[in-house]
């Protein structure tokens, strides 16, 4: 597949901002892989090559990509996520936990490989332009960049499943990150069983969707 | 435009694989906008539910858009900027210091509007599914909607400008955020002066892009 981008497009065709808008809105959050299907070496490095082109603030560029695919690792990440899963979900009650525990909620081991995001905050020679008074831009940055891989793995038909249900300790000491070096996203990367139409926890009424114009607001915050 | 989706799409045709990273790959921090030219309500509304069709973690969907038009607001904001650029000028040596008060870095009161993307951090009836070991995943959630909100601007032909250097507090004050929801972006949007090639701060080599296998490590984190 040519995907060479022209020096510079005056404006997007309307099929091209459809095809944005579909990618958006046809992100899923998936936990189900197809077993013994690798992800393509080449389009993996298209994924995380359009991450790569995410916004970073200063043009720091903060983030590290662990491709991790040893299955003795991604078991004790598993181990932690079960351990979490226990955790969380003795905070919900009676019925509301009976659901929480027959969800589904990462294909760290079923799927062919994760993919540990990470920010480098380790001290520079110089500092970033634009993280003085906000430092927190530096993290954004990463996250950010998490979102453009979601979406170029959408449209190569790859399926991503962010595991926020395990220990940053875990993910420190068993990808060998240096002080300064913190994980920010934990995803499972693979081919999926199937993109569902919702997202799951919207299909199963586990909370509404919002009506867009609830979470905008005029010049100033109301309610 | 019609941008109704299918329900189910079951793999994108390499020109819409095309058409998304050409989005990731030209869009840009804008700080040049065109005088007088102002954002259309549809495209505004087109660009707002993109980020709503973000993942949130336990589909919280925990974002507000303050869509600030109000001039003597932006105004102040924009004081805010000036005083931060300056106290952070001052961490730069020599020629870096005057390379970076040539940069133009905000668009505050010349677009046609501002929006602050803020995170509701309220407390909740229910513990949201999903933070227990990882809080910082609900504003995640609020960064991916960012970086939605700036494709989808992107193919629409409007610009986007994020400005960190601007004081979390004045923000607050002037745009009413209640306790416990906090400012997570403030971003200039209206029609570019132009998109650039390339990121400002690669074009006038502040610093350079880093190669792709840079950011790539194999099962452990090196180096």
């Amino acid at each position: 597949m040519d995907l060479t981008i022209p020096e510079a497009i005056g404006a997007f065709a309307e099929e091209a901002r459809r095809a944005v808008y579909a990618a958006i809105s046809l992100r899923r959050d998936v936990r189900h892989f197809l077993p013994d299907r690798d992800v393509d070496t080449e389009v993996l490095e298209r994924i995380l090559g359009a991450a790569h082109l995410a916004p970073s603030v200063g043009f720091s560029q903060p983030w590290a990509f662990v491709v991790v695919r040893d299955r003795p690792v991604r078991e004790r990440i598993r181990e932690s996520f079960l351990r979490c899963r226990a955790l969380e979900a003795a905070r919900f009650e009676g019925a509301r936990r009976e659901q929480y525990l027959q969800y589904r909620l990462e294909g760290i081991v079923d799927a062919p490989l994760n993919l540990c995001v990470a920010v480098d905050l380790r001290p520079r020679a110089e500092p970033i332009l634009g993280t003085t008074v906000q430092p927190e831009a530096v993290r954004a940055s990463v996250w950010c960049a998490v979102q453009n891989l979601w979406l170029a793995a959408r449209v190569e038909g790859i399926g991503v499943g962010w595991v926020s249900i395990v220990e940053p300790a875990v993910l420190r000491a068993e990808l060998e990150l240096p002080d300064g070096v913190e994980p920010m996203a934990y995803l499972c990367v693979g081919h999926p069983a199937a993109f569902r139409n919702k997202p799951m926890l919207e299909e199963t009424a586990w909370l509404p969707r919002r009506p867009l114009a609830e979470v905008i607001h005029r010049d100033r915050f109301r309610g």
